[in-house]
């Protein structure tokens, strides 16, 4: 039976719980339910009426570092959902190594980490032969690098451009199509959910140069940090260059892109009917391929479909963890 | 050492045979080119400055039936290239199963086999315990079955959308943008090498609803065959509907789908900033997952592409054989 904890119990944690309730057949129990107060623990595993609304209030509620849990070895794979923070990468980062070190398995949500120390975990992971999956970090709950894993093996990825912040883009598309202003557009997001809590980083790019950082240090083998992303965000576009750009039959998109070694996030002209033009708060990224060409994949940026990430990276695990057992 | 053949050597097989010739420290040595007039044989292995141009006017060349090879025990991995036909599924469908059943894993381009004989060649191979690969043989190099196969498992497809014609999608995009009648614009499809050598089976979404089968069979798990799809062409499109269309910010596009167990190709409309909605000779398909909600995939439909699909395919064996090998 392998054993898997969540550290990080609100919205997403609380949905992954419910759907991980029903692995148990496939030989996964989900035993402890962490956040960055405390957690608690089932040495078989919550059903999914035993999985609690909230942790604290629960009465087998131990408060404890959650790297106490780690270290006691009362997991064999962590799952880390713990809020962003792209400059420390804390409280993630910490969780992330202590598990890596005790060779457990980590699948995280949590950009942080990735952004801080990509090749120090990354190289720790591979130094203690388990896995450290990231899939719903960028693009929600497009499978980025699954697909690269496992769909792109026989080609090679030249570069990558990608609209990835569905923030931002929602905010562009009703400039686009309604002539809102920015600030009014900004509000309408807010007003739906769809803004984060400090919406600076998503309109000053901050958060697609984070997820620009992450895809070219694990599609293509650099080693670059936020410092090296030459940013600029949505601040200054106005309503009268969209209707510009509209006239032309274009729109302005925030793009990140990693080419020829350099990574930016900028906005850009997109043609309307350009693959890349996605509208409303999707996301898009674009491979260029050394074979295939050009291979475009879009879908939700965020929200219930980074679920479908973190069950897809959890798969993986399982399906390593079959393979090595059965000797195929 | 894997011993690989190629039956099939036009454009494609040779451009095949080129890359497969790097593979040698891989552990694949190309040892047969084969057409279905006979064959050459290389015990060691083909390298790039041994590499035919053509195969009949070779010294080596023995005339012989490609199932012979395979009889033989000459080759562990075949790819089979052949021309399609769909009723018949040969002269594909015959290599394919005297692959399967002695054996051999098999990568094909040839749609016609697996509409023909989908679940029998399917459960062959898994009887056999070797790999049947049909990357190639919807999307070009868009890796569609990789990633259903990889990337979607914590997911479910409840129905799949897609323009899956790179002929009738340029003819219908040049009707579009340029106003063309339906004829102008196929004659300059045939021109540009974009027509297949009898239209009517682009432009009736005869190749289209084949490749709805083989997506229904092999991701929906349903057992249909080309008789099963309500298919209608582009024929009766005219340069007028499509002018009315894009009055109300659409288009007409020839859509492949499987939704509640039903299969069709049809003209439907399309709004212009949907992401199905590619122009040129793209293609793009639409997943419409439990969890993920929509997922869509852009990219060329032929040419060159097809070649990254047979190569993902060929990586993918490579994988399982190393895997197998190695215990893990």
């Amino acid at each position: 039976m392998i054993r898997c904890g969540i550290v990080g119990y609100g919205f997403l944690g609380k949905r992954l719980a419910s759907y991980l309730t029903r692995y148990k057949a496939r030989g996964l129990a989900l035993t402890i339910l962490a956040n960055s107060k405390g957690y608690l623990y089932s040495p078989t595993g919550f059903d999914s009426d035993s999985l609690p609304a909230d942790i604290i209030s629960h009465s087998g509620f131990r408060a404890s570092n959650p790297v106490e849990v780690i270290g006691r070895g009362l997991v064999d794979l962590l799952v880390v959902l713990t809020p962003t923070n792209v400059y420390s990468g804390e409280p993630g980062l910490t969780y992330v190594r202590e598990a890596l070190k005790s060779g457990v398995d980590v699948v995280t949500a949590d950009k942080g980490p990735l952004v801080v120390a990509f090749k120090e975990l990354t190289s720790l992971a591979g130094s203690m032969g388990v896995s450290l999956c990231y899939e719903a970090t960028v693009g929600g709950g497009i499978p980025i690098f699954s697909l690269a894993r496992h769909s792109l093996r026989g080609d090679r990825i030249l570069s990558i451009k990608g609209i990835l912040n569905g923030t931002t883009n929602y905010i562009l598309s009703r400039m686009h199509f309604e002539g809102l202003p920015l600030d009014l557009a900004l509000q309408e997001a807010q007003m739906m959910g769809l803004a984060e809590r400090d919406p600076s980083l998503d309109l000053e790019g901050i958060d697609s140069a984070c997820k620009v950082v992450i895809l070219a240090n694990a599609l293509l083998d650099l080693n670059k940090r936020l410092e090296d992303v030459k940013v600029k965000g949505i601040t200054q576009v106005t309503s009268d260059a969209i209707l510009a750009a509209k006239e032309l039959g274009m729109t302005i998109k925030l793009v990140g892109s990693i080419e020829g070694g350099k990574l930016s996030v900028a906005p850009r002209l997109v043609r309307l009917n350009h693959p890349l033009c996605v509208h409303g708060s999707l996301n898009a990224i674009q491979f260029k391929l050394e074979i295939l060409g050009d291979l475009t994949l879009i879908g939700r940026g965020a929200g219930e479909s980074t679920l479908s990430a973190l069950l897809s990276d959890i798969e993986w695990i399982l399906a390593q963890k079959e393979a090595s057992k059965g000797g195929r």
